[in-house]
């Protein structure tokens, strides 16, 4: 049964009329931007947002400008009725769902674009992702105006980047993440996992499997490049194709660590690879 | 005699503080950004931000990221105790007088930047400018927090690329630009005057006479590309050394118009001319 009544809007008129009026009742909002597609590590985001928050808006929208033209901007997973449904049961306020010519106006023209810690990693794998990722949130705080915003760490690096962004252009928001959800087996969940058949789904688990392993080698005072090949070699033997990157790196800007022992630095392992046609990432502090 | 008690705030703190308590208390405040150096001309922004809003904040910084290395950017006329006198006496309430490292904190890594607007004249002749410019006036909006925005037209291009990234990017505020202030015989008024012989200072008019010749000869329907033509001829003959354009041009968007009539289209004839060192920039609607 529902907890609330999901209230809908389409337009940044119609989400700011609704946030205004909480902000002047004097209440807190939170928002959870989403592509939608929206599974428990979703739910939990929003479940953050309540104990940050009196109010909570999720937003739902599949950013274009995220995706380079090879992507799978058309067929990522959509379902704006279930995703409604799961935000309803979970006691969230409101939905902003707006269409892309909502987003993106005819003469649209403007790119929020960093350098440093956008650049490795997901970055160089995706040249377009971060002016695309930097972009969209900062309209999405600007729209809403919340007092906080909620973002999940299994997108690591994505945080990092919008914890830059907001810093460099003082937006007026508290950006907090969260841990990220996982799957009993350890899997961490995903949209994208839906593309998984029975087989890959099985062997993905050795995704955290390999950055746990390394993570802890590293805390026990291993060298990280060996800690780093291990996973990949572990990764690829458990039928992964490709292995994007496994790099231990400083937590906060990204910056690389090793090739040696870790000592006091503040470290996280990221990996992304792919199984099949499906490209995971993952990441665990180190 | 002082209209009121200037307060001079230099961090980002304290300008929150001050613009939350008047906003709190139900006062409209509008925000005129300048470099200082100020003269007639920012200090008739000043008065129009009074006349749309409760209380005015000017804030004074000269902008490293919009200059680039060649440029005047350490010889740029800088006199902090004249401008707050001349804020003082005009009723400003507020000075915000940041210094760069409180603007650029360390790691500071996120540039706004635009195509099409942003793209010919002036962002031709200066490529880093008009990234500099957005990036610096998104981050005093998000500042500030002001209700209102005041920019000059003299600064034709400027004026509408900040629409544009205001729009693009959904900062709540509004802009109102504001026209250009001139001297008695017709120069806008520019800090950059300051650098003019008193030979050059009298060559100087040729511009906005050229420029406003031109405009009347389009409007009495004649061809946009002679009027361009001999508006250059002019000032040429007057003893600048160079034009870098002189254009009319779509009056929001800056596309090209011409090389015939007008016909119903809104223009604006906008110029850029060097006076020995110095680069001078005017421009008038169509």
């Amino acid at each position: 049964m529902a907890k609330s009544t999901l209230k809908i809007v389409r337009t940044v008129a119609d989400l700011r009329a609704q946030v205004g009026a909480w902000k002047a009742a004097g209440e807190r909002v939170a928002l959870i931007p989403t592509m939608g597609a929206l599974h428990e590590g979703h739910l939990s985001l929003i479940q953050l947002g309540q104990v940050q928050a009196r109010r909570t808006v999720a937003s739902v929208f599949v950013n274009p400008k995220q995706f380079a033209p090879h992507e799978d901007f058309d067929s990522y997973p959509r379902g704006e009725a279930r995703d409604a449904e799961l935000l309803a049961e979970v006691g969230c306020d409101l939905m902003f769902a707006p269409d892309v010519s909502e987003m993106y106006a005819p003469g649209f023209s403007t790119t929020v674009n960093l350098t440093g810690v956008s650049e490795p990693l997901e970055g160089a794998a995706r040249p377009q992702f971060f002016g695309g990722v930097a972009t969209v949130v900062t309209k999405l705080l600007l729209q809403s105006q919340a007092d906080v915003a909620i973002f999940g760490e299994k997108d690591y690096q994505q945080l990092q980047v919008i914890k830059r962004v907001v810093k460099d252009l003082d937006i007026p928001v508290e950006i907090v993440g969260a841990p990220t959800a996982r799957a009993t087996d350890g899997l961490a969940l995903s949209s994208r996992n839906a593309y998984l058949s029975a087989e890959e789904r099985a062997a993905a688990v050795a995704l955290p499997n390999a950055i746990k392993a390394a993570a802890k080698a590293v805390a026990a005072g291993g060298r990280i490049d060996e800690a780093e090949e291990t996973a990949k070699t572990a990764i690829l033997a458990a039928g992964f194709r490709q292995v994007d990157y496994v790099d231990i790196r400083e937590a906060s800007d990204l910056s690389r660590l090793g090739p040696g022992p870790i000592g006091q630095a503040d470290g996280r392992i990221l990996v992304a690879a792919w199984l099949g046609r499906t490209r995971l990432i993952d990441n665990m502090a180190v």
